[in-house]
């Protein structure tokens, strides 16, 4: 089959996509081909904050349904895939959203927030974030937090978190969490990456690996390839299987180097976190915009992986987790 | 000097009262001879509820200000003796009403929040509590905020805060902490008692320790006399000298069962934290409102205890380290 009937044929899910949304980046994402993405309506927004956000998603649900359909479940993706449109799953990156109520989870499931991490970068009620200079572990009320996201059927994502906090999430958690954006740390020192030992005690955890085509994860940088993304992702695939991974591109389409500053310091405003102050940060060539997705997927063919593989990767084991946790 | 004298003269104050504050609360402290009390205006308030509360703070004030009179600086605490009336010093036992800004700090020190203790029991932003499992110690963001209550002459309370945390937060700030009111865990292993390790090293850093007569806290629990408070203060005072030390009842008058059970939950209704469910818990008999002030000051002296140690301890004390870290 020629890549592009793979591409056009294949369940895709981008498990982490954090763009600047418009009806031009949703035209990008289903001229890419893509059935569902996780896509970020959280950071460091609050209760009321969080709120306008899903009401925003709401409006663009209404007006954009030509090609865009809200998911809550599973068979929400089959339905995408079906009538060519791109599935939204509304996800968070911060549990920042729920204030200090526990209760909120539930009306926030209610309004299809299916994906929360559980800390970004720092400190909140919940854990340590991985830009913290110490983490104490998923605090009793995290523990609370994620017994109510597994009886809702939200996935506990621990992308941002931090290490002793995603260990003890992944413990804790009776349902299948996820590292749903990282790289390895195998190939590049980051606070952000993740140990070959973190990578494999997820994934013997029952848990899920999304890979982030993310350049400045990766050894090349800003000169990353869509090759050197497979190469990566190879990597991850020998460490830990082909069933547990999936791709989390954290595409970050048309944001701006204001709100790349934003994300860099700490709660939007207070300390800088991490270098790169004034600058945004691009996808690799040939993948700058969702529209380009296909190109990933003739990467994959052009390093000879088998069909099997690639339809897995794209797509196929994301369903499988997200009906694990979210239940249909 | 009778001790009706000696308490009349003295400056009294109170380093934490905790009542359900109204006209006839105001009254009881009036006439128990208070000077002044850090009187807390926000637990588990986030910014909006906590502000209500300074807000009805200041209604009081007018429509007290025959008995009340806010305390901003040493010199109101003077003015309140010199004119006979209580002095309110509003405190905070959470640092949840900034949320997540840095800049609320500022507004809340204009409006007269002198004293915020940095944790209530379970892990915020800033660090950990007392009644964590695990304490991860003073998270970056913490340091942030120690650094700019420093820097605007807000005391640091560490009363209810994780031992880890505590220890951070005293290594970190540079102008005095204090334990405003807590018991010795010498004399009764509770999560909220004070290690003699602990005491000695946060006034050896320079800080002050303010002694609860809270019966939970002491070893004879609701059986508890006055004069097992004056023998437990006796053991601090031992342990550290009598300069760093002052009172922090932890006076609860009026606070009805539902109010403790609030305070017993997690963030006022998650998970139980401590047993009582149901009670309240009454001051010591012969100290049951704050009427009664001068009987504990009739206990000090019942006990022998020199007249210049009972001034200190009653207020002087207080005194210079409210003016050591409010700078005035």
């Amino acid at each position: 089959m020629s890549s592009t009937n793979l591409h056009r044929d294949a369940i895709v899910i981008d498990g982490l996509v954090i763009s600047n949304w418009s009806r031009a980046v949703f035209e990008d994402m289903h001229r890419g081909g893509l059935t569902a993405a996780n896509c970020t309506c959280s950071i460091w927004e609050g209760f009321r904050g969080t709120m306008d956000n899903v009401a925003q998603w709401k409006r663009w649900f209404e007006e954009c349904d030509d090609i865009l359909l809200q998911v809550h479940t599973t068979a929400d993706i089959h339905r995408a895939k079906r009538e060519g449109k791109v599935g939204i799953i509304l996800g968070w990156q911060n549990t920042s959203g729920i204030e200090d109520q526990l209760g909120h989870l539930r009306s926030f499931k209610d309004l299809g927030v299916g994906v929360m991490q559980l800390t970004y970068n720092t400190q909140n009620f919940v854990g340590s974030g991985c830009f913290d200079s110490n983490d104490g572990g998923l605090s009793d009320f995290g523990r609370e937090v994620v017994d109510e996201m597994n009886r809702l059927g939200i996935l506990v994502d621990l992308s941002h978190v931090g290490p002793k906090t995603s260990e003890d999430a992944i413990r804790h958690s009776k349902k299948p969490v996820a590292y749903t954006h990282c790289c390895p740390a195998g190939l590049r020192d980051h606070p952000r990456n993740k140990t070959d030992e973190q990578l494999r005690f997820i994934v013997d955890s029952g848990g899920f690996v999304g890979f982030a085509t993310f350049p400045p994860f990766l050894p090349r940088d800003a000169e990353t390839t869509l090759e050197d993304c497979v190469d990566a992702m190879a990597y991850v695939v020998d460490l830990i299987g082909e069933d547990n991974v999936g791709i989390g591109t954290d595409f970050t389409q048309n944001q701006s180097a204001d709100w790349f500053d934003w994300l860099r310091r700490d709660k939007g405003y207070a300390r800088w976190l991490m270098d790169g102050r004034g600058t945004t940060a691009p996808m690799p060539e040939n993948f700058r915009t969702l529209a380009e997705y296909p190109n990933l997927t003739a990467a994959f063919e052009r390093r000879g992986w088998p069909e099997g593989r690639i339809a897995k990767i794209l797509g196929e084991n994301w369903v499988r987790v997200l009906k694990d946790v979210w239940g249909a």
